[in-house]
């Protein structure tokens, strides 16, 4: 009894905050504001992202097209791309809120695939993305999205995602 | 003078509903949810919907990218896709606003046409999803909206179709 | 002390119809609505714009994909254009608002830019609609951003640019 007890009141992390310790993730730093755009604005009950790419300490890992094939970025080795971009816009909505644990819903999600024009799996890649917000939110992580396949992004990345979250 | 009155007062269909009805057209089944991610979600007075891609019962009748020549999706059977894909968004829409009727305005379309580097006619394209639009809503139907060409989309769609939307 | 005080308290246009004039700069006309789509709808506190090519009198004074290389638009001239762009969306939007000093700010921009697929100085070509943001609003210029590669654009337009604003 005791233990059903603490087993629903204390199954796991249930704040965002506290997900994210579980998941062993820190928030990474939100990069400087590049000429005349910022990292985030925020308008009414809604903070926008700008594009997120996967750069980790300011250099991206990898850079090229996604697709199946010699000289291309594998599909999964983008999805974890996907997730490091995802990171990063989650860390920028935070610092816009006032704390991760300020944000009530991811309410969309653009997952921008650079590809090869053969490459039709731009879904798996951003599952990549779209996971890692059910596993930092729960059921407010769950989103709508769009995920498409560009000719090219900047810095050669293989992805870009862009949020709309709702805040308070 | 009857008859004038007849007509303005019971010129045709004058809900979502029933021009859907007039139009000999059903809302399509909502896809159920795929990943971390939802047709749809709501947040205040709007739905955001995911892109949709022209899925018909599931499957997509054509695939490729879109353009002039041999081995591309011609324009007008893309234009033809659009209004599928975009069917499915006001399906998708309508089901999160409790009905159609309960949508008082398009506001946002982005149409990805998957596009031959050479084809530079997403417009027409486009306009088979903003023309159903204006058919079903009306004056509520007139949006803004993006028409783009990208390099590939998921399953090898020609086209997908994001919409933003007022409810009520 | 007279100098000082005139200095701080008319340093310069205030306002962003002020700036359009310091600037050299008039709002050109809102293009005729096209097909079933508006240049503008205004939903809530917010503006959307359709994407903007660089039209001048209706006229793109450039065709192409951006890239460095024979039978490219140069990055430069790309820059330049994507002012133009995102002129004729800061106009459209004005018209919307009630004029430009309605515009409270820009939130979101996004720079689709027709791209060679070895191209990837995105960043710099959306920068010319950024930097004008910035010189027509000053602080409340400074918005999110998206900037992404694409396979082809509308008539074979080089840059593509679409905002979400909030108004008064």
């Amino acid at each position: 009894m005791t233990i059903i007890e603490a087993t629903t009141e204390h199954a796991g992390p249930v704040t965002a905050s506290e997900r994210l310790v579980a998941l062993g993730l820190d928030l990474p730093p939100v990069p400087a504001p590049v000429a005349a755009y910022l990292p985030t604005v925020r308008s009414g009950s809604w903070v926008w992202t700008s594009g997120q790419l996967p750069l980790v300490g300011g250099a991206l890992p990898i850079r090229g097209k996604v697709g199946e094939g010699p000289g291309l970025v594998a599909p999964e080795e983008a999805a974890r791309l996907a997730r490091i971009s995802v990171l990063n816009a989650v860390a920028a909505a935070a610092a816009e809120a006032g704390g991760i644990d300020h944000i009530r819903r991811i309410v969309k999600l653009v997952g921008f695939v650079a590809s090869d024009p053969s490459f039709t799996g731009q879904p798996a890649v951003v599952n990549g993305a779209s996971e890692l917000l059910g596993d930092l939110f729960g059921a407010a992580g769950a989103h709508a999205r769009s995920a498409v396949g560009v000719a090219a992004l900047p810095l050669d990345a293989p992805v870009e995602i862009e949020l709309v979250v709702e805040v308070d």
